[in-house]
């Protein structure tokens, strides 16, 4: 492949233009060539389609999708994609069932496309400094705290509360993706309590319980029903003191108290995802990483259930 | 090794005595060393031990553990008895999460001893010719009823409804071991609706709707409340007639009407598994399949729940 990477963008949401148009406008190796969506809007000067069956009719030329839908209606999406020969990339989480993201992963191994799992808060820049600063620390403590307003960050997205659309775990995989990538060893889901609204198939809060072979307590509260401040705090206890994740990974304190991060470049996640994308592609590689997806089928399998007051947006 | 692989047997309930000793009896590569139990009973002329701690600090020569615990509490036995140098059998399911089965297998293989997810059904006498007669067939339709009464099945078993202990998926996940071996493809969960007891944590009924590439339709109907005749069926539409698989596997039709399979020999799916088992030991290998425990996840994942009327043993 010679020239940037042609994608299309599909599933033209809130995520699709706050986030994935800038940061692929910023990234040379990648250009927008089309996009798609039954109701979103496009964008000047690109190339529109209704789904990707009129992309694939239209013979415009495409090298790679970027998958914005919501989980429930991407597999379909995707395997159409593989089959035209595309790479793909997709929003996080990679898909409404753990087998259904296997089953793409061989379709694309077969098809020798990449396929790539997404998780954005892997590239807020306190991550991979946390990783490193947590490799040969003993770690006592995990306590993740991820409460926000889901009618700030995600207005008339009912499909998110809708049975498969995760509820309070479509923010809190991300808090599952930081915790998977910073600490050295895996760990897994003991308890976990799911707040459902009466009127809703998808939980609105939760709380989980994990543990790792070291016996380590990780405790996680999740919950979409926070006004006034927001929180997205990860905090680890170690035998060297306390490491702080805040803001959802954008600022880092150590336990000296030295802070090693800069502010965050704007739209500096979906940069470095881009940026990871074009690598994935020109060196004919996946990247699908199923453990954050999995914490939370795990946590579903597990939890207890529990009935609170109905969600009215 | 020479001589029988000496097993310990854990968890002395109603599925050790019922399946696991008899099978034991009856395989010459394996013998029975030990039992463990808090509550159950032992086994006449067998060393038994209270916990796994105890077995280890006996000194008792064992080479291999047979698991049959609840499954939330599997996970911590296998774990010791994999440091301690043991080969592991996980009765169905192998765990309560993914997570900590992925962990087992990592840890069995850095270890170099044998771990065997094993899933009984799959050595019910039709499910092998199932599968041939299948190999190369146009599939239209999969049609999977596990109805049966807890009452009868699982006395006393209250874990079964606990929050993890899976609930009707306990038999169920025995009917998708099944479709997921005798299937040539592999299949996902679209919609699936749960049924939970007002007083219970874990369904007690569930109906999911799987489907493939190809569009198949998969429609499973689960159900612990069965009175009368127990159902436990397969059936298969395909391009040459129905294929149908009757109790629990061990009843098979062919679509011209045939039934090429003969009684079960007494505990044959046990003395199927042993086999298995002793065959991976010789060979220094594992067999960890999670499919069938990631449709269960899946299900739970995707699905609606429905509060039903309270359950009372």
């Amino acid at each position: 492949m010679s020239g940037p990477i042609r994608l299309a963008l599909i599933g033209m949401g809130k995520i699709a233009h706050d986030q994935h148009v800038p940061a692929i406008a910023g990234e040379p190796a990648i250009a927008l060539a089309a996009t798609v969506s039954r109701n979103g809007e496009g964008v000047e000067g690109v190339p529109h389609f209704h789904d990707i069956a009129d992309l694939i009719a239209s013979g415009q030329g495409i090298d790679a999708v970027a998958l914005c839908t919501p989980p429930q209606v991407r597999r379909a999406i995707a395997m159409q994609a593989i089959q035209a020969g595309w790479h793909v990339f997709l929003e996080k989480p990679p898909g409404a069932t753990l087998a259904e993201v296997a089953n793409l992963e061989s379709a694309a191994q077969s098809a020798g496309v990449t396929l790539f799992a997404s998780w954005h808060s892997r590239y807020a820049p306190g991550v991979e400094p946390a990783r490193a600063a947590l490799a040969d620390a003993r770690i006592d403590r995990v306590t993740v705290t991820w409460r926000e307003d889901i009618r700030v960050w995600h207005p008339g997205q009912a499909w998110i509360l809708d049975a498969g659309g995760f509820g309070v775990f479509d923010p809190g995989i991300n808090a599952l993706s930081i915790v998977t990538r910073i600490l050295p060893r895996p760990f897994f889901v003991t308890e976990a309590e799911l707040d459902y609204p009466e009127n809703r198939d998808s939980p609105i809060a939760a709380r989980i319980a994990f543990t790792d072979d070291a016996g380590l307590s990780i405790a996680a509260d999740f919950d979409f029903r926070q006004q006034g401040p927001q929180s997205w705090d990860i905090v680890i206890e170690t035998d060297r003191g306390t490491l702080t994740l805040h803001d959802g990974g954008a600022r880092l304190i150590l336990p000296d108290g030295s802070s090693p991060t800069t502010a965050a470049a704007l739209h500096g996640e979906y940069a470095g995802l881009y940026r990871r994308f074009a690598e994935l592609v020109r060196a004919g590689q996946s990247d699908v990483d199923i453990a954050p997806l999995r914490h939370v089928a795990d946590a579903f399998l597990r939890g207890k259930r529990n009935v609170v007051d109905a969600f009215i947006e």
